[in-house]
């Protein structure tokens, strides 16, 4: 009777043990899972400034609005001037400086959206209301990346970059360029653009190459800004107009396809509501059977893309079936953080595989399906979401182009396999290229 | 006596067959050689009225335009200011709604050029005369879609994007938005590069690199646009200065290089008259003389671009002479609309043997060289046209390099082939990979 | 005692033939090292006027600027208004056409830099001072050019795009676009992108993803752009508020990382200087200690860097040990202007090599390194150092990409080698692919 309890204690025992793996592996300065392993370059404070910011402590004393104003109107001016221009000087009590950054001079703030949101209280409502639909989202965009392994893992002079982005979840100027705050500058692409243009999600590309885009460059500067983002103010709709539509700080609320990661249906009862308030927006100006149309259209375009996309993941399934992949798994190094990783390596081919944490440490030839699939196929579906037709053509001659660059790639391999096994009995290893060397030295120790 | 008779009596059946078949392909709803084979997605009716336009049928009644004001104000009143803002408001007979989109609102029209036409003779005169010309064309855009076997033959979902940019054929809203359609707007860049961008066609990427480009960025929102496009108007020229001088809705008139697609010869008597055109132009601003040496580095770059061109080309049809293309042409799917291509399966390699066709269906290394040819090879005249003097380094750097990469390609597709062939006595069939699958099956299905 | 004379006599001997052989060389037309073998193309006229321009001379005469004008209002009316726009123009002694362009008709000459200098004195001595800082700069860009040899090499047609914005040292209409001569308009970031664009330096593209380059596009427009380069008068820096601050005429005497062309120490102590310059303009606006840390994030942004580029030229230098590359240096066509390289044709494998000049007639692996290099390396650089953290990662992944593909390809090569030296003792010689044919003889004739 004694034996049978073992796996019984086992498991009492380690639930407990996870939870307390956990609360240690969250036990460092940052936010999020793995902030013990998480020690950040100090720009970071910069980013993500409720954790990070470090007040400068040259200066002693506590001051109010001014005498800052006086301080600084001779050593930083640029910043005065815009602050002056803002509402917050022109209201009958000014929000003045010591209002968001605090008076004491050696422990001054960087103000974060919960500050913002002590005035501005519906706009902060409506920004966290957004994580109740998931990733990609624009509140939970801080803690998803450093909550993911492949994030920690990575040098972390490397995630400065990703970090600059992600940082719309942990303060406001990201969209309102500091000290004007103005409405009427996030209302223009402009305010989007800086995070929302390049691979993965050329927003900014497809939206100036649309007929949308281009009616902006051509007469945009002319257009009054400080209207209300509703129809009939504006000739042509910029980002905010159609994913805040009347300035809603939440921009979660039509989307179906989900960024174009993995394959919806775009047909589920939800996505039907979804989609009606699409064909609503877009009623604003267009008859509504058009943009139900346009709506097919691209239900269509993913359908395409996903044909293509899976063609692709069987090759690369098929060529893991027959272990052709090279170099393998287990012969890469494997992901620092993922301990599972080392005793049971695995390829992640595909959305549901993990996909997304597989941008480094793999094999050419699924480096080339990570890119037919981060970049081509959202580069096809932003452009497809943003009227961009040429940028349509564009992401699926690289998908056909890729498709038929990892076929032969495919090829190759297992001829090359099939020729070893043939001759040695077995496929070769790679030797320990990736395993070591000066560059993987250089991210094991700096990370 | 009576033999001889023979093929004399079949001549003239083929004759009336041929006439036949070619009816019997016309009959489908749409346009051109292909129409019964041409079934678009109900979106086409946007790009081409004429032939697919349905009218929204929830409303009932005849309006006219005060009336369709009041209602629209409400519903849309973003066009309806448009409209207010524009000419044909302010005339002295105002050009109302009816009189572009019909008054039964259950049979309403989207207004084709001949609409526009009515009134604006000269501007349609113009435009349809670009025929004359031949392709590429404004004017026979649509027709020359429509009528291609590689067209017909994609999955309709795939053919909105093309067609999209080809509605510039059908309808005037490419260049004049509407509801405004004022001329100062498709006086600007902007009006060109909806479609004139991305490859194969970089006009957008290329004049805003150019002297031309930086100076309309810098200051072109201070230009006053509602001077005609005559000399001494406008600091810098965009699009429509040199392509449409003095407002003419033509841009053909001076077409030397003919987009770049084939090699042409830019001294016949009829592109001297052309270059004439050009040297005349450019004098609105600079020396004749030098407009004429840039003229002259155009061929040069042409002939450099011409030179890469044909080397890749020769490696392509030796390599076919020694049937090392891999799949060759009966190995892949044949073209759907193009029975001939079944009984004669055969390449396409260069310009004259239907290249242009062959953007699918084609071994890697013939997609390499179509695309050295319709994106490097283009990139750089269009670079070269525009004064982006590092758009044509760009350009054929990435001609040189695919001229190697084809060359290596073309290296190892002979090794291969000629290892096979000494092992086996043949070269190896490619499979089925491409003949069958998701993807193929699809297209089948779609088209 | 006679025959050790020998090597003394050849040695003295030596010297003067080296002096006769460079003096000879210089020769030519034009300036520098090659003039006797650089004949360029009469469009160079243009960008190098000072040694090239030929005045147009069917107009006899000799006029004075009343006469000019009377003129050239009917022929080039743009030229004329943009004058009388100028400053030139509404000073009490207006400088009139012939100040800058002499007035003999037969005779007219393109101002020069030196001629501009005439009056604008600081502006000329300060552009000349940057010459102190070596290559790359303004002023020296036309000299390095036409001194290189892989520059001499080319046809003429294809150094024209060089020439083009190597040609900001040899006028000053490159960023004072004529007759208007603004420094409004010079202060703008469009006068520096018609040459700071696209690889290798995308100064362009990064600087406009940036925080500032989007603030510069939704609002640049408003701003007075005929106040100083000073703080407080820009709510966000252009090109030349950074690089050229208060109007200095130079822009390298803050430059640490050097184009980014090879690795630097960024820590020594004209290094820390030159931070210092920049921590003091970031001030202008930003704190002190952060502007110390973005400068601290690009010094590891490029060692990140530069551990791929040497893994990467690692992997090159070891198969040139192998005898791996194909076609080998013997194997290609020589570089035509260095005598050198038939007698000792050798690889170049990174910048102390002289990689720089190796951009043409290398192997399929050397040109990707050079790519990964030029390309992505530098353009990784130019995204840190203008704040767009997207085109980092993005530069970054290129250059992954391509350190993964020159590992598989130097595999490839080396198995390749060793199986041709296995079956038949030595490697195959490429034959004459590069050595002969159409474009080869082209650029041998039109050199």
């Amino acid at each position: 009777m004694r034996y049978p309890l073992i796996p019984v204690i086992v498991a009492l025992a380690v639930v407990p043990a996870g939870f307390a793996y956990v609360h240690w592996t969250k036990g460092g300065s940052g936010a999020g899972l793995y902030s013990r392993h998480w020690s950040p370059d100090p720009g970071q404070g910069y980013w993500d400034p409720d954790n990070f910011y470090q007040s400068p402590n040259g200066v002693q004393g506590v001051f109010q609005g001014q005498q800052c104003i006086q301080c600084h109107e001779g050593i930083t001016p640029g910043i005065v001037s815009d602050w002056r221009a803002s509402r917050h000087a022109r209201v009958q009590e000014p929000v003045d400086c010591a209002a968001c950054h605090g008076d004491d001079h050696q422990h001054l703030r960087l103000p974060t959206p919960h500050v913002c949101g002590g005035c501005h209280e519906k706009q902060y409502g409506e920004f966290r209301d957004e994580a109740r639909y998931g990733f990609p989202s624009h509140v939970l965009a801080m803690q998803r990346a450093v909550d993911a392994k492949h994030f920690v893992d990575k040098p972390k002079a490397e995630v400065q970059a990703c970090i600059q982005c992600h940082s719309v979840a942990t303060k406001c100027d990201s969209c309102h360029s500091r000290h004007r705050f103005d409405p009427a500058e996030a209302r223009r692409p402009e305010a989007c653009i800086t995070c929302h243009s390049g691979p993965p999600h050329p927003d900014d590309e497809t939206y100036f190459a649309s007929a949308h885009g281009r009616l902006y460059l051509a007469e945009g500067n002319g257009w009054d800004w400080s209207k209300p983002l509703r129809k009939g103010n504006y000739k042509a709709p910029g980002c905010a107009y159609c994913h805040m539509e009347g300035g809603r700080h939440q921009v979660a609320h039509k989307s179906i396809w989900r960024f174009g990661l993995r394959e919806i249906n775009p047909h589920t009862s939800q996505n039907q509501v979804l989609r009606a308030r699409w064909v609503a927006l877009c009623s604003d100006c267009h008859e509504a059977v058009q943009a139900a149309q346009w709506l097919s259209d691209m239900d269509r375009e993913r359908e395409r893309a996903w044909d293509k996309l899976y063609a692709a993941e069987d090759l690369l399934k098929d060529l893991r079936a027959d272990d052709g992949l090279y170099p393998a798994a287990g012969e890469r190094p494997p992901y620092p953080m993922d301990w599972l990783d080392r005793l049971w390596p695995r390829e992640r081919i595909g959305f549901f595989e993990g996909q997304a944490s597989a941008f480094y440490n793999v094999s050419a030839i699924e480096r080339d399906y990570f890119e037919m699939w981060y970049f081509d196929n959202l580069g096809a579906y932003k452009a497809a979401a943003h009227g961009d037709s040429a940028g349509v053509e564009a992401g699926h001659a690289r998908m056909n182009g890729m498709l038929e660059k990892i076929g032969a790639q495919a090829r190759k391999l297992r001829e090359l396999t099939n020729a070893e096994r043939k001759a040695t009995g077995k496929r070769s290893a790679p030797g320990d290229l990736w395993l070591s060397g000066a560059y993987t030295e250089h991210n094991r120790e700096h990370n």
